[in-house]
């Protein structure tokens, strides 16, 4: 954790590549939410145990911009950089760079809120220490 | 197929819900991809057999909202409505939509591109009748 | 369903692919367990409403067997046969068949039980209606 | 790797998590057949590689017996110990242990061969060293 800039370490699994023999598309969002969930624990909070105390947080809207295509057995780090967006919703910037070189394989911007029991934003105090 | 807006329907399966008890945010991609590849076989373009024939089109950006969540059972319809970026990329707006009550779920906007064998932009003909 | 075997007519997505080009194998326990969630509610039975009501079931053992492979573009069925093990064990034959050759894609043998909230196998007699 | 078992250490990512909040049955196979892979990588062959030069191997049949349930934030082993099973055949037998206790959570025993362009099994040499 450098600058307030959160990183994770992870190599690709080859049943995450698909007939193009790269990364299929979606699998980069479970690189990023498994990078911001490691993230929240490594700031003390589960996002398991969250869910369980009905903390539930959503992403509002996930920006995507893929630079380079991730394959077989590539290592990579995910980035995770909170920013409060307005009173109800925090941002991550997140970056996943090639372990090797650094270059930059993807940019994403997510968003996200927590809702309550009817499905009501509203902000949880207990994500007050991502943003420390 | 009405005024070049194709639509897809397919319903949630349990095995995409995650332990909120709904669809997985990555899923949706998945969803996205399988109505734009449908949309693709409804022009006679198959996306296995341009990717044997060389033609490899890949995702350059996807912005997607989430407005509301998919439950286990939901049916939906997936929306694509291509159109032209700039010379070289072809984009394609996408929404889901609840299909019982039209509600709309997720707006989305994918935008790709071709890439040759030295993975640089090209504009292959066959694409052509995605527009027309 | 004809002689207590239901049956579920489904498609490849081209997600599901893997690099050799076919339906990756674990895939197809995802098709195994939608089939059997289709045959629950055609039992009207809901597979996330027994969860929510506190009856877990869960899958004891899976046998595959993988006879051809499935490919992009490929509809396929799945058939789910239902039958005793035991006392608390509840099995289920099913086969994947081409939808075009009716050829014999995959067998397999699912058992499962139901679980109570200290994980201790019992028989919920919801579950009577599914053998009938 | 002791005693010809080769071991790799994961841990469960919550969207591996289904709406049980365990890890979905079919989510082992990615597990195991990632295990596989990282045994072939640690005798020096690339799946990825293989495939590319047109030795596709196959999974002729999985047998997985589900003793314990993974959850959110669980560290696991996977173990990997290959056996002839026959002239064409290559077998896995394989455990998923809790990395903390050390318990059994799931067994399974995996039976692979080679197929030819044509479909045919057969058996590529460069097998020979995962059974030394």
């Amino acid at each position: 954790m450098i600058d307030n800039v959160f990183k994770c370490r992870l190599a690709v699994r080859d049943y995450e590549c698909d007939m193009q023999g790269v990364v299929n598309n979606s699998v980069y969002q479970n690189y990023l939410e498994h990078a911001r969930h490691e993230f929240l624990k490594h700031k003390r909070l589960g996002f398991a145990d969250l869910t369980r105390r009905g903390i539930i947080v959503v992403v509002v809207s996930a920006e995507l911009n893929y630079l380079r295509s991730l394959r077989s057995g590539d290592a990579f780090d995910v980035t995770v950089e909170p920013f409060k967006v307005s009173t109800l919703r925090l941002g991550f910037k997140q970056r996943i760079l090639c372990a090797s070189s650094q270059a930059l394989m993807l940019k994403a911007l997510i968003v996200t809120t927590a809702v309550n029991e009817k499905g009501r934003p509203y902000y949880p105090q207990e994500l007050d220490c991502l943003l420390e």
